[in-house]
């Protein structure tokens, strides 16, 4: 932001308007933490989940007042337009329910980051995740449908899995992707459960305790459905590290 | 017997003790049940588990009057030193907890059964499937230690999946074994959670959900840890069935 | 499929359409696996939950190109006229959701498959194992509302028990059909819970665990409401195995 | 108590004793409901699980003064010698775990009561109900290893399910015993889930669930492994109620 | 029946119609037991839970052709016009979802049944059981509101308790009643934990586990919401038991 | 501790060795936090379980030579010889695994706090209760064995109850005892599951769910057999509080 | 009431009409307590859960007669009016959904109540604690969106923490708020679990669980989105004692 | 090992036994994955769990032969010995049950990791995770009791936490760290729930829940004590990555 200012690329009242809520913005209903988001380089993110479309939009504002790029999770349908008013740029991902604003588009990653996911119906997590990574500035591969089942469709994605920093791994179900791509990977694995299934898969409650137990040593694992989280983490994993020389 | 009565195999007084019996005999603590035993063709089994060694001496001694084999499980280490005064021919399976009396050895089924074990603490399990099924009168191979995460040990048994009948496939932990193994195969697919695991693994019940919740079509369960009931309905599937041409 | 063209059934062209697509075809949102369609014999089936209706559509279009059957589970209701589209002989079965299509009729099973149901709600299910089943090419006989409360019903079916070769045990509730079947039965029992029930019923979970702890050694189990996965492994137990010499 | 004083069977100091802790004697650590005891013409009963033997024995000590009978759940081993010197009429159901004292042996109830259980193993829990019901007065006969599985065992004692007052049905694993009995009967039931059974047994909790979901309406539940409770209620059943006229 | 025949109640052309559907009537969807109805003299009741109103309608037919009561529990708002239709005497109760035509009312029970309840939010339940009790011809006192709260409303009970052969009791929540219920009461009392609560009820999960844990030894337990279930046991209680003498 | 010096009652160095340690001293291990003691008032508390008796003793050293009271939960057998040469002062309560050195026994809480508890196996816990609620200078009242199966016992207990600033209510097994107790009361009420009983009791879990669910408004919640978190927050609440004007 | 009287602020009817319907008033589906109400000092409560509108309003009329305030949680939304027809003071706070008559404003309590929400999310349950604790006669101050991973928003709270009587801490997803706060308070916390979060947040279950296990001894629990308990014991804790002198 | 045959540290001999054993070797119970171990740059690790020490020997001494550095996790207390026979540089840790040998001391990861564990009976599974990181080539800093019930020992640690790379924070009971810490960081925060607590922190299936829905977005889960996958993966993370440039 500062350097910003010094670019010229914003004026003086903004900075100072700005610097007002530091460390952060009280709403009443929500305090928006300007401050983390400075010092954490991290993106800017709405959990939509259980706010009104008022309060979204309140914080929404608030943010693209201060911040090049914004996202919000969960969104619900009637926000977008809205938001389209705010900010022309706006895009809409209406399966994984996401709404992304991205002014400021440059590569921070390392690596790539890999989305693979096991089912067509685990599309709209994998989507969340993939949308996220490239949110905060990743280059990211995706494959969708390869489901252990068949596994020379998985096998088939070998020299992806070889060639990535990080692997977002969906799967429903028994949850059984991240174990056998854990197994042919060399980085971290992040395995997302999600509520895909019936009867005993229990929303997800199956899928994410097969991956808790995951017998490849590489694989840690988010939230039921947590799309957001996983590629949120692969994109940390995937950044420079603070104190790492390069 | 009759059959063995008529070939002179047993005795006039042995075949009509026998009848004397039918349709089961009451031991007071068990009713012996060896008519089903008979009309089923199934073999002659004692579930150890919960029993006073006195009982299982009771049930064994009244079995092997009657019958030609004998299996228990889950048997007490100091019932062998018995069963083996009552028959020498008897057989000691530690690992597994398993005492076989065969002295009819008869191959009655038609393909191989194929016993596959994810883990290295998984064989106890896989042991007394394969040990079951062997007792039925079935050809079997094993292979064990073939977890997912190094999936290139399993595909090197692709040929022993294609080429077998049934296969029995054992793992804990997140029980992604009989998913893999359902996707290569192309026969009936027997899944056997194991206890083996720590933590989320829930002794077992996460194998489990995991194998109910197979994208593969051919597999079906059985409770954790019950070697003997999947090694049973393999045999069950690779023996001749009433009513099939041949 | 080779066969096929040889007796002129299908047309060259047909069939290099269909080499083109081995092993399987990308249709970006799934991998249709027309490979292993032939390679194991198995009928050709779109998993219709959680898909949306254009998703189903592609997939189905896709297979009727290139084969002879069809089945759809978990078919929204507004799928079937598009099928009809495509197919004039497809069949709809409203309770279980299915569609079939089904051009080749033969019968390949050896002996007969017996869909048994312990109430009138568990129908549904228990179609969808009879369905499947004889899409797979068998014989099927059902009988409906045959709960172990009224254990004479059953007993009635003692013939039909002893003479099949495999049966589909359809039960809620309490889920204790599968273990008196069983008992009765010298073949292979698959057991399939139902969310028949309500309180402790807890969706079929009460089912699934009685079940899963059956007395009865023949008894295998399949995910809750999963008819489809039942009338399939029964297909494949009743279906002429690998290496089995006839 | 007051009529046994008028017929001379107790004498004026004991009937003055005994009132005087009215309605219940605190011991510190237990208030002995000499009141209930009386009112309710309830058997003496003493839950031993969780007490020290101090603790029995001075209860044991208080009930024996001043009533007639005495049962101990749960007991101990080392209790039974204590009590013996105490009451030399006592008597002890190692298996049960039951310790009895029954110096009024009048029977109260009706008809008889019938304690049926489906395994071997299940005796324990099973006897623990026959003997407690006897304890209260009752007419009792019992019938073990009748499981489901063997479906005829059961049809054998048809007489004796239709011939008596109250069933109490005794059995792990699936715990199926209940509904096939509830069925055949024509009086209550009462099930009793045992903790027989392994893996997904849950210690008992899938025989509960199975008996909650009876679709034999006839049918209640007790604890797990809870003998006591059901021969307590089958008596209950069993004996004349208030405002009944006979 | 014979005796309403010999009675000439009703015609010998019912008779043998009656006759002619021995043991069961087999409506392919359903087999309607008349024979059990007869020999147990159990009331008629249709399980309306998961029927089609088209299949009720069909099982109702068929029973009031044959027999002069009728209940159906979990009736669909829309059935009742059609089965008054049917039967001019059929009663609606909408809060408990019964319908019931009751053209015999003898009072077959001995005693009285009291049934209790809770909460207001508790009645529905209550109700259903109190009509069940009513319908199979007993007299039913209700007291509803009684929550151990407010622990002097219950004990104003006590009479009522003390004046009754069996005891329903309904509770939600924390499922306390039943104990409280039991401590005063000399007779059987069913428990019936309801749905009612919120959070950690878990929809009657809560008040299920407290009633099987209770500790006044004389109280059973059926599933959650099963006001039908209790209704029917405290019947059976009520009523003269096989081989009780009068 | 400042007026402590003032007074005289400890020297100069004791304070500066004392002030040294501020906000907390690094064992490393364990950072034992002197200033919060201070600073809340609080008594001196070291958590037992799971600590080594090495680390048990380090800290109960550290903490004996700067503050005058120490309680130790879930103390271990052999550690009460060696805090007895620390400190002969200090006192055992082998029930409730509790030591306490209490040189400060100034009573700070203005009411009463009454521990009740529903049956003699839950004495430990409640004791727990107890010991911590008096060793943190409150005056209390205990009664056991109250379950709410008889009820008169508790009735009796009426005016305890309404006489008291807080009530500790400890209960196991169906877990009634605070909502009747809450019902009779005008103060706050802090629930105290146990893991007393058996089968579906799951050790705690349904006296927990039982208590968090309770109909009477004042009734809070512990962990179960956290018999000195509700001994520590009665005496929070007896204690004066902050900011209350006397 | 009598204080009233005397003071001339009922009539003689009002008081008569009052005597007539101590203990309780039976309205047939409720006992409404007045008696409680009035020897407790408790605000008058309607919990709308589960009651149809009909019977809240009947309580609500009942109530608004005899006593000055009223609180109806759970209200459903078509209530209110109702109500202002009876009360033109009545207020409506539709997040929380609750309603309240509140005539009678003395502030009874000593000190303050704090009210702490992690997110904007747990608002609607914040608030009904918040209400709640006002309505009973409280200075209460309110924080939300405090969540521990902003833990410098927490921090800037630490005033109010240490100035006030008593803390609501509410929170969903893991339930850490209180954890955290009850380490920086002296005073006791409540802590709510909402049933905010998704997937394995378990509609609360995780929070309850949390919370449970606070390592802050201060801390006791509430049910799953009780808001009103919380708001209710903290008012009893804030309020004077009985037996305590000042 | 190509590289360290150029270099002359290990003979020809060696490089041919190894290349021997490619893909992996069969010791019947295990196939040991040298190839693995070679391709992926991780360590050689044996999980001791379930396994017999005569397996943990036969695959130490295969790995040994082959490998500079070895592993053991779970490790019986009698294996040590014989390790040290096999290797005297071997290293034991006892309480988190680990015995390294390290011949190859080479600093592999770019920044530093950081153990945080919440109480002191966290330290064996923190131990656990920073000797597996250590191990695996990486610098380490462990601060233990650091949990967020005291939360300025947790704010003293903030400088540690902004200078690393990955942090590992492992926590029992309600898990609270992760999310403080996770707010506090901006590197990724592996989460490890322990078994530590009672009640109903049900063996860490608290903890691990609540770390699954920590509000902190760079927060991943491993299963509970599941400290060395938490090293583990912490090692990848801090390991170059493939395609990263630097």
């Amino acid at each position: 932001m500062l350097r910003q200012f010094k670019d010229g690329r914003i004026s003086e009242d903004k900075l100072l308007h700005f610097l007002k809520d530091l460390p952060y913005q009280d709403l009443e209903f929500a305090k928006v933490d300007h401050h983390r988001i400075l010092r954490q380089g991290f993106s800017e993110v709405i959990f939509g989940r259980g706010k009104t479309i008022k309060q979204i939009l309140a914080i929404a504002g608030s943010l693209l007042e201060r911040h090049e790029n914004l996202l919000i999770t969960s969104a619900p349908e009637t926000v977008f337009p809205e938001i389209q008013k705010l900010c022309s740029e706006a895009q809409h991902f209406p399966a994984s329910q996401l709404i992304s604003v991205q002014r400021d588009k440059i590569i921070k990653g390392y690596g790539r980051i890999a989305v693979i996911s096991a089912g067509t119906t685990d599309i709209p997590v994998a989507e969340e995740a993939a949308v996220t990574a490239q949110f905060m500035g990743n280059e990211v591969v995706t494959s969708y449908d390869c489901g252990v089942a068949g596994i020379h469709r998985l096998l088939d994605l070998r020299k992806v899995i070889l060639d990535c920093s990080v692997i977002v791994a969906v799967a429903g179900m028994e949850g059984a992707l991240p174990s056998v791509v854990g197994g042919l990977a060399e980085c971290p694995v992040i395995a997302v459960p999600t509520s895909v299934g019936y009867g005993a898969a229990f929303k997800g409650v199956t899928a994410l305790l097969s991956m808790l137990n995951s017998c490849s040593p590489n694989v840690t694992v988010v939230n039921i459905d947590n799309g957001f989280g996983a590629g949120f983490v692969a994109s940390l994993i995937n950044r420079s590290q603070p104190g790492r020389e390069r």
